[in-house]
């Protein structure tokens, strides 16, 4: 009997990367294609489909694989469709799944978002192994999440579930967000909050920073982590500050499903404990006593180059 | 064949309400005691078992009794205790459930606390047929919550999930809580939140208003309600305050689990409209567009004598 296989396909904005995965977690095969060269959602299907075929005659055909799974930007798993992305080149209701087990020859393939998927992976192969009740933080250029109860991703009613980069964190004087509200706890704690972060303070203050060498248009949280981890002072307390509402944000998430783990993932977790020190704090510091102490604060343990495809392959063996 | 029943038991801090449930959602036989005259659990429990017997043998005996299913504050259903409950005589851990099953000869038994219980009770007869994804938010004393998830009450790691009420809403000069923290929503939307907004808004302002006529120290939510009926501008106002902090909270609660409904319970629902329109509005304002409109504001179809009752039978049906 050959091994069973899954196909995992990550659609970001920008590259496509997909891969073939064994039951243990191993990449076999993998590929990548540029979305933004495919304005066309079935020129891009049919590109895509073409790279997959020689991948899955190489582990011995379709009769091998159990399925697709997809992760993408609005990517819905109730419908099958990414529907109305907006940093992908196609408008409206894409039905993704159904396209591209047609061009495959029917193999299966289901869809979620990209932080459900980095949570599936996390669950099959990561820090998430044999757990049934965690949450995925994924802190990249905006802020995902990926919640399981019960050993299953939470859908929610319309498949939409787990935004909680858009919680409110802070009602007065907040930060205008990206979806057009303020002060979601996503415009203080991305990449991208990190960097508007160092901007304010640069502009309001005077004290002394490494950060005060750089171009603030074009200042970066790895810029800051650069001169955190060089002792200023500065970078150090925007960590602090990030860390800090991201803790308040976690005891907030336990109140609702008390789970086992909360797991980061994504760019920012490389600050490693310039981050996640001050998230502890203010966990412990703001969680409801019944809680405190209960939750562990775990970082991603999937490789980031393998994290994607692997995230997107464990939903192949649902689909 | 003998109509299957179950038994629900409601445990106060007061009283015990118990009854036997068919499965349409009929109690056919209730009773009471007061929990307060057993400061013994083993006594307490006796007197429960013995009321039981009599209504078991009304029904046929217990072979036609599927289980019993218990609503306590701090009930654990993994675990089957309860768990250090302030309000209840018995201090640390009672294995209730276990206590219970062996008194009435081994049907089996299941704990939860009562907001999950409520939860279980609109799902199984009340707002909630049919639904697999709400919320239900009990306003009484304090700001309890049940949440489903996929048809099943989310317990959590630990078996404490749905702690709803202790969210922090105000997190600069927030409202002391009863849990030893400031800003939780229990400290400003229970029953006992609006008598606090009510004495504050006194205190601090000096329009007219027919709660001024009241002594502030034994002032409740039922007298702000009673003034808001007549048309008190400052008691409207005060359920306009309440709504808005609501629906801020539910807003996020949305963006957690993108549920079909949010279903309120307990006495603070009485105020209708009053309380409901502010709601709405608040919601929609801070709700991500992408659910706006999509989320049921639901308030409990059980009769409030039979509902604590009726909820706790519906876990019967699972123990």
């Amino acid at each position: 009997m050959e091994k069973p296989y899954v196909i995992g396909i990550d659609i970001g904005g920008t590259n496509t990367i997909f891969g073939i995965v064994d039951a243990g977690g191993t990449i076999v095969e993998s590929g990548s294609i540029k979305t933004g060269e495919y304005p066309e959602i079935g020129a891009y299907v049919a590109a895509l489909a073409a790279s997959l075929q020689e991948m899955i005659q190489q582990v011995g055909g379709k009769e091998n694989i159990r399925g697709i799974g997809v992760g993408a930007p609005m990517g819905n798993y109730f419908s099958g469709c990414i529907d109305g992305a907006v940093n992908l080149p196609w408008k409206g209701t894409i039905p993704f799944a159904q396209l591209i087990s047609d061009k495959t020859g029917g193999i299966p393939a289901a869809i979620t978002n990209d932080a459900n998927a980095a949570a599936m992976g996390e669950m099959a192969y990561g820090a998430a192994r044999g757990m049934k009740d965690f949450i995925v933080i994924a802190l990249g250029t905006g802020v995902g999440s990926g919640i399981v109860i019960g050993g299953k991703i939470v859908y929610g009613h319309d498949g939409f579930a787990g935004e909680l980069g858009h919680v409110i964190m802070r009602r007065e004087n907040g930060r205008m967000c990206g979806c057009g509200r303020a002060g979601c706890l996503e415009a203080y704690t991305s990449a991208t909050g990190v960097a508007r972060t160092a901007k304010e303070l640069l502009e309001t203050r005077s004290d002394e920073s490494l950060l005060r060498n750089l171009d603030p248009a074009t200042l970066t949280s790895k810029d800051v982590f650069e001169a955190a981890m060089q002792g200023d002072k500065l970078s150090i307390e925007i960590f602090e500050m990030t860390g800090e509402i991201l803790g308040e944000a976690f005891a907030d998430f336990i109140a609702f499903s008390s789970p086992e783990a909360i797991i980061l993932f994504g760019g920012l977790t490389k600050a490693g404990d310039l981050l996640l020190n001050p998230i502890r704090r203010s966990m412990d510091k703001n969680v409801l006593s019944s809680y405190c102490g209960k939750i562990k604060l775990l970082v991603s343990q999937l490789k980031e180059s393998d994290a994607a495809i692997l995230g997107a392959s464990a939903l192949g063996w649902e689909a």
